[in-house]
């Protein structure tokens, strides 16, 4: 039976208020409208963003909302004029859009796509403003554009990326976040040649002194993927004079700021940042999906934890542990 | 008659402390030991870098000194083993060396040679670890490697530029600082395209909010020519997001620092600095020159007053104004 036009009644991790439990919920998913894309969620994982946003510590938090943003899933149906997608194709949603019509999808310069941005940033949809999730006629707000906390959700046809249906989609849902964002930060705005010297702070940090010690005079380039603003500090100033690039990953709690001796930056050092690797998303999602069904790109090994949506304030426990780095739920039952 | 192997007594302009009149001396100038030279100015500029070491600001500062850094003169004669330069070169001092053999140098990516820097910072030459200058038999020390406001000075051989003889040198002078620092860090370090939009903070603070304004999200391209840590984080803080690239020009006073919210560069600005524009001193300086001789770059509606040796504390006093940018004093009588 098609569920196409109707509303579906579906499982959801309702985030009522910071830094509450999730709770799972019986929610209402409306019908996508022009340009939109509705997508039944196969599987998600949990990042860190969810936890900082749910914590209440992001200003731009809006509650009750659904979370998650790191999935893969099929197409249920589409709305209006949406053409690069239809009903069964297999989908990665993408947080960062890419409309390939914006001043920033031209400039070939960046791809953070502007386009639905102040619509997602207000947690609904751009069409009529409005959320597509509610509970008894209450609407939810959405998260990041993507809240695949769902089994099923709604999103802009400029925020999916359709991919290889051979692809294990309990895999490459971490192709929608953790993955690109770190292999961009090397490819694309590092731009690391072989051979070079790079530090990567966010396992722990590493004293300052020893490692620039331990490398005549600090390293080539240097990443920073926790949203310490001290530890972003000690990447730039380990970088080597001259030339050494420092690249913010992490992001920081809201109202935090860096701050470095301008003597840094003049003697050489460059201090740049990304955001989503720099992948542009609906173009390089699904190359990044063939580089990893060629097994040009491990992605199996960052799966550390497999459970299911009803686990999962459980399994936000667990990826604050030690031991996980990503956790992936089947959100099917 | 020769004055070659001998002692040299001049005219130099001695800041004998910190923020108190500079006195016009008699001073000893050794002859060069190797891989040194001694030159003759005949022509140096003011730069504010003189003006906020002679302040007492910089920590670095050492009194009693020769300051002057921006000049052209003529090559009296050299130490064992120069063989780049010869007496009766037309030369141009550069506080920024070029060795062409150490790690910074081989490496393609920076102008900021490291072969001199220990003693140039010390005040000192690197033969001896001594100064060259002295009154009645007390030292006084060298200021960057350069002490232009003396009638002779001697420097290290890798801080030597040959120029054309038929250059001017009361106009090229001004090659050794304040031209190339600007020229370079449009050309060089921010590799500006033609038809990008370029914000320059150093006539005065312009409004952030304005400038973003007219600019339709913010400029590609910014510079900061005052050394002001407020002004740095505006101009990183006008540029586009996605793309924009902020550029420090300017020396901040001792102690000053930075900072701006991660966000700024994870929303892909990108923040650097320029020392002496990213030129290679030696090999560049002469290539600026012939460009300023081929009339492909401007320097002589920088110079705005022309004065002497005698005259350098009201010379100092005018550059201070509004109406100077660039005074040149005339070192021989």
């Amino acid at each position: 039976m098609s569920t196409e036009g109707q509303v579906i009644t579906c499982k959801a991790a309702v985030a009522w208020e910071p830094n509450k439990p999730l709770v799972i919920e019986d929610v209402q998913v409306a019908p996508p409208q022009a340009g939109e894309v509705r997508i039944k969620i196969l599987f998600t994982a949990l990042c860190h963003t969810d936890a900082y946003t749910w914590s209440g510590k992001d200003p731009e938090g809006l509650f009750p909302c659904i979370l998650g943003h790191e999935a893969a899933g099929i197409v249920e149906s589409v709305g209006e004029g949406v053409t690069e997608v239809q009903p069964g194709d297999h989908v990665i949603p993408c947080y960062q859009a890419e409309c390939r019509e914006c001043k920033f999808c031209k400039s070939g310069k960046t791809n953070l796509c502007g386009k639905v941005r102040g619509a997602t940033g207000a947690g609904v949809m751009m069409n009529d403003r409005k959320s597509r999730f509610s509970i008894n006629g209450k609407p939810i707000y959405h998260f990041m554009g993507t809240s695949t906390f769902s089994q099923y959700t709604v999103v802009h046809d400029v925020s999916v990326a359709k991919i290889d249906p051979q692809a294990p989609l309990d895999k490459v849902c971490l192709l929608g976040c953790g993955v690109p964002t770190g292999l961009g930060a090397v490819w694309n705005t590092a731009k690391v040649e072989p051979g070079s010297i790079v530090a990567v702070f966010g396992l722990g940090t590493v004293g300052l002194a020893v490692l620039v010690d331990l490398t005549d005079g600090g390293v080539d380039y240097s990443f920073e993927c926790i949203g310490n603003v001290s530890v972003m500090r000690a990447a730039l100033e380990c970088c080597h004079k001259g030339w050494g690039t420092s690249v913010i990953v992490g992001v920081a709690a809201s109202g935090q700021e860096i701050s470095t001796r301008p003597f840094q930056l003049v003697t050489g050092r460059v201090w740049k940042g990304t955001a989503f690797g720099g992948f542009k998303s609906r173009s390089q999602v699904p190359w990044l999906v063939d580089k990893y069904m060629k097994k040009e790109i491990k992605v199996d090994e960052y799966v550390t934890h497999n459970m299911t949506l009803g686990e999962i304030n459980e399994a936000f426990r667990y990826m604050h542990g030690g031991d996980c780095l990503r956790c992936v739920l089947k959100m099917q039952d």
